[in-house]
């Protein structure tokens, strides 16, 4: 790994997601010498993860080789593995097969879900991370049809088109409302012995309201255009037992064989490993210049950060807070580089959006809200110009044009997984 | 599954590949009831399969949901699950998961590789059938190149940047082709300690030819066109042991990590349940109307039929075969309900074609051969017109045209499959 002919500072960044890809980008073709790791060969488009999962998109369309992303620039190196831990002491990462010295670090090695003390829920309930997670949750979605077609007991179908959402996020929101219209339009004519529209998606919130960090008008304008695609809401109630058969929500014992985990995260281990301190889910507590403290060579960014200095709360996990810590964390590299000092970060809100279905969404620009067919408009066209790369912006506008216009959703393929499924096949 | 109001025939058709669909579209809306049954609940376009493997196509281009495609006439039903046998005695087949009763039978249910007596072989080279074999081969060759990216010993990345294709058919020399080219376009700036131009292929072939069911003249441009891409070729050789370190090929043992084999065909195990004479490949020898011996109401198409009454020789299995069958098994079907006979089956042979690479390919039109330019671009016409589904058509027209420009594979993502890996990733 090392390279005789270049005493160039050596910055390590760890993760390819938003925040990640943002510095390693910031530090191409600058004097330095850059690694990037990731346990990955691709960058994800995670926000569009929910359309990989209902069959809208694939996984191809979302996700793009970090090689290729960052082949332009000589000074830059990608290395597949997984990061064990970090010794900042001796400035060494451990990884799953190897070690690697660094002068500069970046970490933004982001979150996994949380499951709230139950990691055994995670086999029933599998959360929405990861390209495999998008195409298993899309095969037991799938599966659930054609188990439903065959079964002639009214109770055991009934369960099968059920479908449970547990958390109220964004994330939640998206795949609730992608189910119900699955439903409704895509596989209206696909089977015979099932009627398809009778399936019911329910959605569970703890908090008293669907999407909790948006504005009190959107949240109501969001519970609305989801019961016009008809997702049950159930809010301010929480699950308290998972099993096979079905999601235990207060009282209430609901039946269903598929279910969907939108709720908690948790930080990725790699912070712990800093020695800095960490919150009660695993985010490393910055500086307002998002080093860590005693240690200016160490910045950490993203969701792996807990970043209070801006509003007296941490900076939510959302990717314009990473893309922007990981452009100012390459740029106080290369202050420190120059002798000068890391600067202060400051995050600029330009709002937030959640799509909810077909015309369907609303959008925070925090001097204007929208919901409905604008705000979805503007869902659309953000997330065309921040896809990475653009064979992928060109892919997408042309399925969601095709899914658009026909209803129809082409990648509704059901594929073997790494993870085994919980029951037989029927 | 019994429908009281319908007193109609009930079509039984197993597999929905080339031969079997074509069948059931041809008894779409007819006076009978129709019922599908494929493990998979799509239709895969398997000639393109090979570009799945080697990152030009995703998965969802070139499969399409059965249950879209066959969703307009209310007469079909589709079911997902695996055939285990079929009593023609009873009129049963035994499903994994149910028995369905039939009045006329289709047995399409194609072939599977054959290792010729090496079961061991199959997880060291895997071959090439369905998406998850695709997908796998896949991640087994992009994972090469990160391996070797990171070792140091130059034997070991020789081995790792070393592809043997185990057979020298159409997909045999399609696959090799299209490795060679993402070694020498898509990948060649991708990677910092190894120059993947100096990936070496070989294809081998037991027979003196490559493509041995092509005239001779297009044997030889096939076999210049690979030497013109850097591929090795050796014919009238064979392999006699694989292991996880390499390929032993006559006296000589090639050190390698990835084998991918393109060798024999079995045919399906549903074909010996029939009791109908097989031959040494497993296929059933039916009758000159695609009939077996004592059973008219069951016919056998596609890979799974012996058909020697034509030429003296078996018919090739390819899909022009499965699809005219399948279309002539529904009309002697239609015949036999209206009290006729079934008719005797002619297959009319209007050439075959394969892809080498960019711009190369060999085509025998019977009366008139081509190479090179002409031959590719007749394969790619040819290719996207039987393309099933007018998004399919159009997602890898946009997928070729992009390819074709930018020498870059967009699909080159390593997902974990359900196949673990025999050695760690490093």
């Amino acid at each position: 790994m090392e390279n005789a002919s270049a005493p160039k500072p050596h910055v390590v960044i760890l993760g390819g997601g938003f925040g990640g890809l943002e510095a390693a980008k910031k530090l191409s073709c600058e004097p330095v010498r850059v690694t990037v790791v990731d346990r990955t060969n691709y960058h994800l488009f995670q926000p569009l993860l929910y359309q990989v999962a209902t069959a809208a998109l694939s996984p191809a369309d979302i996700a793009s080789p970090l090689r290729g992303i960052l082949s332009e620039c000589k000074n830059m190196e990608v290395i597949m593995s997984e990061v064990v831990a970090v010794d900042v002491d001796l400035r060494k990462i451990r990884m799953a097969d190897g070690v690697l010295g660094y002068d500069y670090l970046i970490v933004a090695t982001g979150a996994r879900h949380s499951y709230f003390g139950h990691p055994e829920w995670e086999k029933l309930a599998p959360g929405l991370k990861s390209l495999e997670d998008a195409v298993e949750i899309r095969r037991r979605i799938l599966m659930a049809y054609e188990y439903a077609e065959r079964i002639s007991d009214q109770a055991a179908r009934r369960a099968a088109m059920t479908f449970v959402v547990i958390g109220g996020g964004p994330t939640g929101v998206e795949m609730a409302g992608a189910i119900a219209e699955i439903a409704r339009y895509t596989l209206a004519k696909d089977f015979r012995h099932i009627d398809p529209s009778e399936t019911r998606v329910i959605l569970i919130e703890g908090s008293p309201h669907v999407l909790a960090a948006f504005p009190t008008d959107l949240q109501e304008s969001a519970r609305k255009q989801l019961v016009d695609l008809g997702v049950e809401t159930r809010t301010g109630i929480h699950v308290t037992n998972i099993t096979e058969d079905g999601v235990q929500v207060g009282d209430e014992f609901i039946p269903c064989r598929v279910k969907i985990w939108a709720a908690g995260n948790t930080a990725s281990f790699v912070g712990k490993s800093l020695g800095a301190p960490v919150d009660k889910v695993g985010r490393v507590l910055v500086n307002n210049d998002l080093t860590i403290p005693n240690h200016p060579e160490v910045q950490v960014i993203g969701d792996l950060a807990n970043f209070p200095h801006q509003t007296g709360q941490p900076l939510p996990g959302v990717s314009p807070v990473a893309m922007q810590q990981g452009r100012h964390a390459a740029r106080n590299i290369l202050a420190m580089i120059d002798g000068r000092k890391p600067q202060r970060f400051w995050y600029l809100d330009k709002g937030s959006m959640a799509t909810i279905g077909r015309n369907k969404a609303v959008a925070d620009l925090r001097l204007v809200h929208f919901s409905g067919l604008p705000a979805w408009m503007a869902w659309l066209f953000v997330h065309i110009i921040f896809l990475v790369g653009f064979r992928n912006r060109l892919a997408v506008l042309f399925q969601w044009g095709w899914n658009y216009l026909t209803f129809n959703k082409g990648a509704r393929l059901i594929t073997r997984n790494f993870q085994a499924e919980q029951r037989p096949p029927t």
